[in-house]
């Protein structure tokens, strides 16, 4: 059996966004800049996935602008943001992914912010009286607070992250990389200046990603060139990429709470085996609590073995089954776990991220705890 | 008919890059940063991609990074080239792609550098001994040259240019993006610091592109994340994007020869059809000279005419051809060209540029003369 539980990470690709991806690669390869009839069949399918997008987040087309993936489009609201707004100070916590985290450390060296990191507990949930100091102490911050955790899966408190930051006149960005296309985004009702998506968290392409900027906090392009993205971003399209994750998260809102009904019953079951299977098992931040956290991620740590210390990875994979330990999605995964680092958990504890989605199926579940019984020499 | 001669703009995707992309659309989607067998199949996909791009060039692994494009590579060579190496002054010609003209311009508005331009002619011939004044003025400077023109077709002498810029101890990028996959680029014996691509100029899909640094000029981050491309670029890989351009680089090198021989018959064809059948033709730049400018590119400057006179594109689409005035690679082609204007072009005549590829036909060429003739009611 080979089980992929390595969803956060990387999703495959729905069948369907891959129809739709291409006829943009074989017959339809105008550059959409062009004006003939070649480019303008292409423009199309671009502005028409620009406006699907809108509509789904319940915004405008205008406010909508592609890139290359979630990474670019952190780093542009985070660089971009400081610069065209004239932003001096600039809040973040130590659980954001590097994207976020290195950007800002960058901008900090450079002298561009000072930067302040908000206090955290030990199962990662973020002081938000220490963000109201912070912003009494400097307004016009701009505050990067992630929406769910990658790793450990907490589900941050946008609205009032976000109304906080409107109190303190702050540029508010979001990194909603792990719930884009698992939970409904309502711009008009979210108290946020810019929030982020990489299609390939929810089966859509790798390499396609974009970036909301409300209408009244409009920042200058982060790459330069051409008049793309209605200036925005320099740069030919991706034109197979923007096709991609519009479609995917048209599928994505097709049938959300199925697709979310489907993975809580999977999660759920993992949680119950887990903690009847496998002595001392515990579980990182708040992944274990359903209402709480990403119903995609569940970070599990294990009691001390002197067979998985280290290995825990390696040997699941040697039964077929994918998960990461801490996050996947850059290459030092060896290096070990910031955010887990952040929260206090014990050293000699091997943690893994199980991460899921729609694709996944119960038997999948009951299979991993068999091997993880065995692993950890529980006799059935 | 329809006829498609914009493709310097961008091309059609050649079947066998698709073919090479489609396994990791559907099967191999894991992320190449994860540990696990998804992920390391991948993983193996992208550094293979990357020792193929090396060794055509004739360079290392190590020097070769995946970007969205050419605009991002170009970018990143530029602000990191600058910000890495203290550079204080930049030189770059008035006839560059806007993805290295506005981000020059913009480094000198935000106070990076001071940016002189070099003095072309009314061919667009760079005045090379401005080059030496102003780098003996300013050694350690930024010299970014492109290496043929997208609009006009010209090729410069990057060896020339090169050697000086060594002489001066400057930073020599060059943007290749008009040559790559149809030049050969020896990186072994080129005397450039950086240099970049973009896939879909030569067969291979939007979104992809690449950089060349120098071992010993490297530069840091423009996009900061994860660890992937050895640090030097955040974000999960656009692992078809990679997959795409390796191998439309490695069918471009394939033959090389056999599509150049191609793609100059046509343009030869053109030049002379044009010469006997329009009267008063002329060409923008060293279009017309084979040995001086692209094969694949060939920009027309048209008698005024009342008919045509800012209607020959809308007139030609009409017929089915597909063409371009000055550049197509940014929405605002109606905006006119900043690179005829810098040669001085007429502006009471009309100009097209014509780019061809390996899937171009001389029939297509007679029938866009007979059109032309058509369209300026030459008798035939
Ligand atoms: C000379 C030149 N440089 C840079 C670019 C930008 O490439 P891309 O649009 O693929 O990012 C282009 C193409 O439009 C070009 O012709
Ligand atoms: C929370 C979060 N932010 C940002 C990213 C970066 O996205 P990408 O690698 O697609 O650019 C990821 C995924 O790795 C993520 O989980």
């Amino acid at each position: 059996m080979r089980v992929y539980f390595d969803n956060a990470a990387t999703t495959a690709m729905d069948d369907r966004v891959i129809a739709a991806m291409l006829p943009f690669m074989k017959e339809h390869y105008g550059n959409p800049s062009s004006v003939h009839s070649h480019g303008r069949e292409v423009r199309t399918a671009i502005e028409r996935s620009r406006k699907k997008v809108a509509e789904l987040l319940n915004t405008t087309p205008a406010e909508i602008f592609f890139t290359s993936g979630g990474t670019e489009a952190d780093n542009t609201a985070i660089v971009c943001g400081i610069q065209t707004h004239g932003i001096q100070h600039a809040i973040t916590s130590p659980l954001e992914h590097h994207a976020v985290l290195h950007t800002l450390e960058e901008c900090a060296k450079k002298g561009m912010v000072k930067l302040s990191l908000l206090e955290v507990n030990d199962q990662g949930e973020i002081n938000l009286d220490h963000l109201q100091d912070l912003l009494r102490a400097n307004p016009k911050s701009l505050v990067s607070v992630m929406h769910a955790n990658n790793e450990i899966g907490n589900i941050n408190d946008l609205t009032a992250i976000g109304n906080l930051a409107r109190e303190y006149d702050a540029f508010f960005h979001s990194d909603t990389v792990q719930t884009m296309g698992h939970y409904v985004h309502d711009l008009k009702n979210l108290p946020v200046d810019a929030i982020v998506a990489g299609g390939h968290k929810f089966h859509g392409p790798k390499g396609s990603g974009f970036l909301y900027v409300k209408k009244d906090k409009k920042i200058t392009p982060f790459i330069y060139g051409g008049a793309q993205e209605r200036n925005m971003r320099g740069g030919t399209e991706n034109v197979i990429g923007i096709v991609g994750i519009a479609k995917a998260l048209e599928i994505a809102y097709e049938d959300m709470d199925g697709h979310r009904k489907h993975v809580e019953d999977i999660k759920s079951r993992f949680i119950e085996k887990l903690k009847t299977d496998i002595p001392g098992v515990e579980f990182n931040g708040l992944s274990a609590e359903m209402d709480k956290s990403l119903y995609t991620v569940l970070n599990v740590s294990l009691p001390p073995s002197e067979e998985n210390g280290g290995m825990l990875l390696f040997n699941l994979d040697l039964h077929g089954i994918s998960a990461s330990g801490g996050s996947a999605c850059s290459s030092g995964a060896s290096v070990g776990s910031h955010v887990l680092r952040a929260i206090g958990a014990k050293a000699d504890r091997d943690s893994v991220r199980f991460s899921f989605s729609r694709f996944n199926t119960v038997e999948e579940v009951d299979y991993t705890v068999e091997k993880l019984k065995e692993l950890y020499g529980v006799i059935a």
